[in-house]
């Protein structure tokens, strides 16, 4: 296997990311064109450091029967990368993925040196290239171990017990030997857009497991930060999909297996998300708003504690993608009922204001119908009473 | 582009399929073995009769989203035909099929001759094998067409009076010319498997459109006497899926480009499904049933009119894949509510019966547990009277 450009005899220098969950979407917001740009991205670092190959270390998709749009987006950028800029590509299926699905057409792909690992067993046929042996092990079952060895595996760690062994018999002691897989490692740091669910493939693993790989690239923790450990190490995905990730650094890792460096390369997302303390006065005041990029995903820690009827709507025509509020110094939460209908007038408007408050959103559609029929209910009922 | 094996110096010899419909279910029954044998009778007769492509017509799902079984065995059996036994493969998508979702690996399998052919503009690249242009133009819709042409068409008929001079402008005049699609010709016989709705892409052809061509290989139709013309056939689909194909012959068309025959190769079903006429007694009867292929897919006729309880859990115990009963000679709708109960005792047994009498099915548990309600619940209310 030959890869696209030779920096020099012996070293192989690849893209290291993971966790593209195309189709995903942040508080209902459509994410296919930040998904779209921050692959355009990873194109261009993969160009401009001249890499032999782009390794996606699982979730390639969001879901196991993802979109249309995501399969075309997908299909496009895979095309785009392997077909035309012609990287080699090394990929696994992830915990998102369908292992199935995703398999369609990769006998092919393998044609283009495009390999794409769905299954546990697809790991013991090392990737052979240039001085490196590429071992791509998807997301499994302990199950699927059982079926293998012919024993009963219950957790994960049991599994790779047996799984590491197996692939280190394919090690040739004169090449480098990298993994690529999509585990939890235990210890390492969670952010809240992973499936928290620990069971089946999901348990933890121990570090040890690794530590004859001159180099691990995992996929499924979103942050780079979740594991410190220069030799194994989870890229993160390209951009934040929870508002614990504000803080941080979305990107991919070059990997150079004959300097043995790792060098972290940043993505800038078309929308960042935001976390910002602020009066809902300040939010509203051009001087304050014209110094921020409105057309991020705005997460606003709001510091008044009164109620402020309509105040998502006021908020979206300012901020379009606002992820929603929360309030900081509680609200007043003493105001009576009688109070609330002096200031407001109609049960309509102080109900509608109430919820707002309450739950950070504005009522749909559907739900101010609901409302409405309450309302009217209500007012019927008094007459005839 | 250079087919598996050459008979001659000038021409192809190609074998017409379609309407595969992967996962697709008869009367709830999953046909996923008898379709993985019928493609494997497929392959058979190219490798006997040495054809140089294999091109099916469309409808290789059932569904947009088929289920992770229908995807496998798809999968695996592509494999087998384009890169185990090297036929080139000539497909278009069809109208159960998601064009999208089907395209997934598309620019790869031409790298092996396996053209997939899912947006119409496709249709206007030809491609060339020997002596032939083969134009592949998958289902689509009137907007499709709107679009590409810039103007305003309504029927499919309109599209393709733009889309078959646009495929023309393509002809090499010193080659034969194949169109592979997938609609409705006016005038064609439907049977009861098929998409009756007639809109968008499915109202009818005109079969004076495809005169210009040496062969349209065409799906959508699953008899392949749909359409009686030598050089415009439906290939039909390779099993029965309804019970008006009972007399219908599945098979593969193999056409000859340079002696212009067409050929039909039948296939044979695991699974017949079969219309039969007969007493329920004679059914039971190990003389008469013993001459029977008892695994095929049995609708009977049946000439009893009397009430028969338990009848689809007996003829199921003999006949595992029957699909109905039939009364052809009616039933006895003048036995009096009174008479019944003195014939079977419990009303739930009555009611049983005359539930399996009229619907040719047996209650389901759920159905049973209403039925045991509703009696206890008049019992009880008679107690109460």
């Amino acid at each position: 296997m030959i890869g696209r450009t030779f920096l020099g005899g012996k070293n192989v220098r690849f893209l290291h990311t993971a966790d593209w969950h195309i189709g995903k979407k942040l508080h209902g917001y459509d994410l296919l064109n930040d998904q779209k740009e921050s692959i355009n991205q990873i194109i261009e670092i993969a160009e401009k450091e001249k890499v032999e190959a782009i390794v996606i270390a699982g979730d390639l998709y969001d879901r196991a029967v993802p979109a249309v749009e995501a399969v075309e987006l997908l299909n496009q950028k895979l095309i785009e990368i392997n077909l035309e800029k012609k990287f080699p590509l090394l990929a696994i299926s992830g915990n998102h993925d369908s292992a199935s699905r995703l398999a369609t057409g990769q006998p092919w792909y393998r044609l283009k040196n495009f390999q794409l690992h769905t299954k546990m067993t697809q790991a013991f046929e090392p990737i052979e290239f240039v001085d490196t042996q590429f071992f791509l092990l998807p997301y499994f079952e302990p199950m699927d171990a059982s079926f293998y060895f012919q024993e009963e595996i219950r957790t994960i760690q049991q599994a790779f017990e047996k799984v590491i062994p197996e692939i280190k018999k394919q090690f040739d002691p004169h090449k480098k030997h990298v993994l690529v897989t999509h585990f939890f490692i235990t210890g390492s740091l969670r952010t809240e857009s992973e499936t928290t669910i620990e069971v089946g493939g999901l348990n933890g693993l121990s570090k040890e497991l690794f530590k004859d790989f001159d180099y691990t690239a995992l996929g499924h923790l979103h942050s780079k930060n979740a594991i410190r450990n220069g030799k194994i190490r989870y890229s993160g995905s390209p951009l934040k999909f929870s508002l614990s990730e504000t803080n941080d650094e979305k990107g991919v890792f070059i990997v150079d297996t004959l300097t043995e460096t790792v060098d972290f390369h940043p993505l800038k997302p078309i929308r960042d998300v935001k976390v910002l303390q602020a009066s809902f006065q300040e939010l509203l005041t051009p001087n304050y708003y014209q110094k921020l990029d409105r057309t991020c995903f705005w997460q606003f820690e709001l510091k008044d504690r009164a109620i402020i009827p309509n105040m998502m709507n006021q908020l979206r025509s300012l901020y379009p993608f606002v992820l929603g509020v929360q309030r900081i110094n509680g609200r007043n939460e003493s105001v009576k009922l009688q109070e609330l209908q002096k200031r407001s007038g109609k049960p309509e408007e102080m109900l509608t204001s109430f919820f707002e408050d309450i739950t950070g959103d504005s009522l749909t559609k559907s739900q101010l119908k609901w409302l409405q029929e309450g309302i009217q209910a209500a007012n019927d009922q008094e007459v005839r009473d």
